[in-house]
């Protein structure tokens, strides 16, 4: 262990419909991630409910809070006793008709240290999330820490390359992505497999496309359709941390987890010297990038 | 077997310094593809010689030709003799002191469809290609041939998200990458296998993220540096297929090989269809991604 190393432990929940149970949970976890030496902490997306966008229902618009606001200020005095840092995921109330699903990061002294508002927003069968979030207004902004500068993003955002790159241009010493990714248990076996692979390898090549670790911390357990229409989703968990080459260096099972890893933030730096991807970037073909498609 | 099946042959080989060896040995592999099925095949990076790049050597430049050429009118008549579409690599000469790393598409008909000249240009230890290839000026344009639209890119294009994405959106049906890459020799086993690894997993993310199946030809064997100073390459081989959801369909050993896979083209719908990315891209916030850096 030298002084770039970083000890990072994620938070793999089942969770239930009641929100205090649910965030009692997270701050035990936290509790025992810090006993193990964690310094800096990452939550599941969504971690103090139910996913609720199975159905599309004006009265879940309830469970949305301020930030800062109640949550942020438990866990904002649970990083201050502990000496760490939190990233959690929680339902944003901005204003009347105005959410977000928002990630907030609570600073080693208690402070709100930023906050990231989920910029695509995803909408299947399943995950109507169209319906609760309004899509983000802060762009790919990392956020400054005690612990390093970052960049996070949130469950579908995993999938983008683009946002992955804006943050590393922005200096992001590694990515975080709170999650919450399940299967349609009708789906055949092997189908399920290809879809837990691909999230696996996408979020592997952000860390080497741009040389630096990523963690992603995924629900797990059945959460059954409040609509009844469905077999619900199963969250397969698999929360897992990478390296600067994508070299997994520590995956959970489908099973609660407190997941530890070590994060040399020294390598990514030596990496980034042998495989010099931003050196060769084409900047000056990448303009089409911004159009919808190139027809 | 449906209509949209393409049966594909990637050609993984080892060169040695005599070109005419290598191209007849390319054109008999090219002949057993066409003799299992294959209707596209896949050359690996400047298959006609040994990898050059190795150090900095004026008279390496003698190996360029001109496109059309002397190679393209040989591997155009094998297209049109075996009925299928051929994918080469060649050290283009397109004038005195300009020199590209181009790939060249054959149609069955025997007609050079397009090309396409390598955009990323690396350059390390071993791999001095920006003394010898001026980057490419006709941008990530796809080529249409009668077996689909091939996004062609070469090499340390493969390791660009943007590249691939580019591809995509002027709508590629899959992306093709002729390749030249191995291990420096004093590197240790678990470095090796983290290179290879990192390697497949980028390759297999562009399938993710674009719902679009990959085709990556390597080459094989062990090179010597013609300087002494380095203990040469060891290409790895790993040439593989897989699909639009990143699932290897097909991989080859170390050895030389004739890889064929069986890509289903009408699969890429659907995986669009429950992965709608092309969707919910955020571009209205990517401008920054032609920025080198965002300080």
């Amino acid at each position: 262990m030298t002084d770039k190393t970083l000890r990072v432990a994620l938070i793999q929940q089942g969770c239930g419909d009641n929100r205090e149970d649910n965030l009692e949970r997270s701050i035990q976890a936290i509790r025992e991630a810090s006993a193990q030496g964690a310094r800096l902490v990452l939550l599941q997306e969504l971690h103090t409910s139910l996913y609720f966008c199975q159905c599309e229902d004006t009265g879940q618009f309830d469970l949305a809070e301020s930030i800062p606001g109640p949550t942020t200020d438990r866990l904002g005095q649970l990083a201050r006793e502990l000496d760490l840092v939190i990233v959690a995921s929680l339902f944003e109330r901005r204003a009347a008709g105005l959410y977000h699903n928002t990630a907030a990061v609570l600073e080693r002294d208690g402070a709100l240290a930023g906050i990231y508002r989920k910029m695509h927003i995803p909408d299947d069968p399943g995950f109507y999330e169209k319906f609760y979030f309004t899509p983000g207004d802060l762009g790919f902004t990392p956020i400054d820490t005690s612990v390093g500068r970052l960049g996070v993003l949130v469950c579908w955002d995993q999938w983008y390359p683009e946002a992955a790159r804006l943050m590393a241009l922005a200096g992001a010493d590694l990515l975080l992505y709170p999650t919450a990714i399940g299967w349609d248990p009708r789906d055949d076996r092997d189908e399920q497999a290809r879809q837990r692979e691909a999230w696996v390898t996408i979020q592997r090549s952000h860390a080497i496309a741009n040389g630096i670790p990523v963690l992603a911390a995924n629900r797990c357990g059945h959460e059954s359709d409040p609509s009844g229409h469905t077999e619900g989703i199963e969250f397969w968990g698999n929360s897992f941390a990478c390296g600067a080459q994508g070299e997994i260096l520590a995956t959970a099972a489908q099973e609660e987890a407190i997941l530890i890893a070590d994060l040399d933030l020294a390598h990514s730096e030596d990496v980034r010297r042998i495989w010099p991807y931003l050196r060769d970037r084409r900047i000056d073909a990448y303009e089409e990038l911004t159009l919808r498609y190139r027809d």
